[in-house]
């Protein structure tokens, strides 16, 4: 298997400032694979579902080569289910709902099929079971992308600061990044966390773009400036998917193929904000992405000549 | 001469989360003009000052070459004083003081060296004076910029609409851009701006860089990610400075060369934060300017193919 990702697979109901959806499918493992399925022929998906996740989701999935061999399906129990609410900035958001559900007893098992994967990505989820399936490996992946969020900070400090130690690159939020470090200049905050363990660290910022650090370097990359967003949920999980999955691709992991790779992720990211739930990600052709990346390389685009 | 531009000359107090500064020396075109002066040989300031201003940075700003012909210093009058607070975000202010003094009756009068200007810089002030400033030259300049503020939409509404209808390019914060327009999407906002009279669009937003529009196009400019700010006060205008100023240079309004002075106006910007007032600018060196430059170009600096 060249990719594999954990993380949930679940229900969100989620209110922006202009609309609202119930119970739409959602979850990090769900956004990460689709969106890093149009760049990989196969990506293994560790997660676990209660009965009452819809198969004809897990068929969309099947047919865009995502592997279910690591879903779990419960009998008997529900799906891990989100409820939020956006602010009118989009940006920032209230969670209203956690319903644990199967995720309470989740116990990754990493199938033998898996067990000789190149790239691994770590979606959101307790540092604990992070750790626990980079224990199961045969070897270990060329490539470890770990994803986390503030309340690990809260409640695992320590098993987070272990996972941390393990990976070789963090993707985050700034205020994340912020709270991880307690340094308010990004530049400082990825510094730290540089050390704390992974060489490279992304730092996403929502509709302010995301940074790529590593070493000495910052690679910049806007987010799309977009007319309408329809609902911002699994933005950052696809951002993730779309950033390994092209480097799973292009079998690349130079800071250079990074760059490119942060450039794809936000470019995938644009297109999940355009309809509540992974919808457009189903939807999407290869054109359809091509386009977007060239959108994004003519925003950035300048040539500049330092003279005295 | 080449370049003029019309604005406040002022003092500032200022405190910020980490530090606080009494009574420095501020002012919109303060900043605009030292920024430019980096980048032309002569630039005229058109302005009122009380006799309170230190002669010391008159004469700092003649060093420069900056013309101050255009600079009335009335006997027995204090020059404009505002004191501000930035939030733990030093993105958002709250205006603590603001003391008009000669602003209040400033009627500015365009001297006659500078009548055939090629390019105007109008710092934000009411937009009756801009539009004043505007109608005393010989010949309409070959590029005007203006900046304005909310204060002038909620206060004077017409005149601000009929001076966007005279200028060529518009920089205005992502905040303000909004309240103009009642849109919250800045591409939907720069485009009824657009419809307002100005053929580019300048959005600023602080700490997330800055966007250009013009006609169908966007190009993003990243700000500079720093270790440490000191004071974001001017930065605005040292960004306007740096963007015309870099224009007038290179006499050349195309949308490649705008692109270029958007990230000429963001590394000046940058140095800005880098001290209290604007004595970052008065030491700045040319080699200091063409790193940050360099900086800015290997911030943004990707190579990606697109393949289907």
């Amino acid at each position: 298997m060249k990719l594999v990702a954990v993380g949930t697979v679940a229900f969100d109901s989620i209110e922006t400032p202009f609309a609202k959806s119930e119970k739409v499918v959602g979850g990090a493992a769900t956004y990460i694979t689709l969106a890093a399925s149009h760049f990989v022929d196969e990506c293994g998906l560790i997660s676990v579902v209660g009965d009452d996740f819809p198969t004809s989701t897990l068929d969309e999935m099947k047919a865009r080569n995502i592997d279910l061999q690591g879903l779990e399906i419960k009998p008997g129990e529900k799906s891990f289910y989100w409820s939020g609410k956006y602010h009118y900035d989009f940006n920032t958001r209230d969670t209203l709902v956690t319903e644990l559900n199967v995720l309470a007893g989740f116990n990754p098992v990493v199938p033998p099929s898996y067990k000789k994967t190149s790239f691994l990505m770590l979606g959101n989820l307790d540092p604990r079971i992070q750790l626990s399936v980079i224990a199961q490996f045969e070897e270990r992946p060329h490539l470890i992308v770990m994803d986390t969020m503030n309340f690990w900070m809260d409640t695992a400090w320590d098993n987070l600061m272990l996972a941390l130690k393990e990976v070789d690159v963090l993707t985050i939020n700034d205020e994340e990044a912020r709270q991880l470090t307690r340094e308010y200049s990004l530049v400082k905050a990825a510094r730290k966390i540089m050390e704390m363990g992974p060489q490279y660290v992304v730092i996403k910022k929502g509709e302010h773009g995301a940074l790529l650090f590593h070493e000495r370097s910052i690679f910049f990359s806007p987010a799309l400036p977009m007319e309408e967003v329809a609902d911002p949920t699994g933005a950052g999980d696809t951002f993730a998917g779309g950033f390994i999955g092209y480097l799973a691709k292009t079998h690349n992991t130079s800071f250079d193929n990074m760059k490119r790779a942060v450039i794809v992720g936000s470019a995938m990211a644009s297109f999940a904000c355009e309809k509540f739930g992974p919808q457009r990600l189903l939807e999407l052709t290869q054109d359809e992405i091509n386009e977007r990346i060239e959108e994004f390389v003519e925003l950035m685009d300048v040539e500049i000549l330092i003279e005295d």
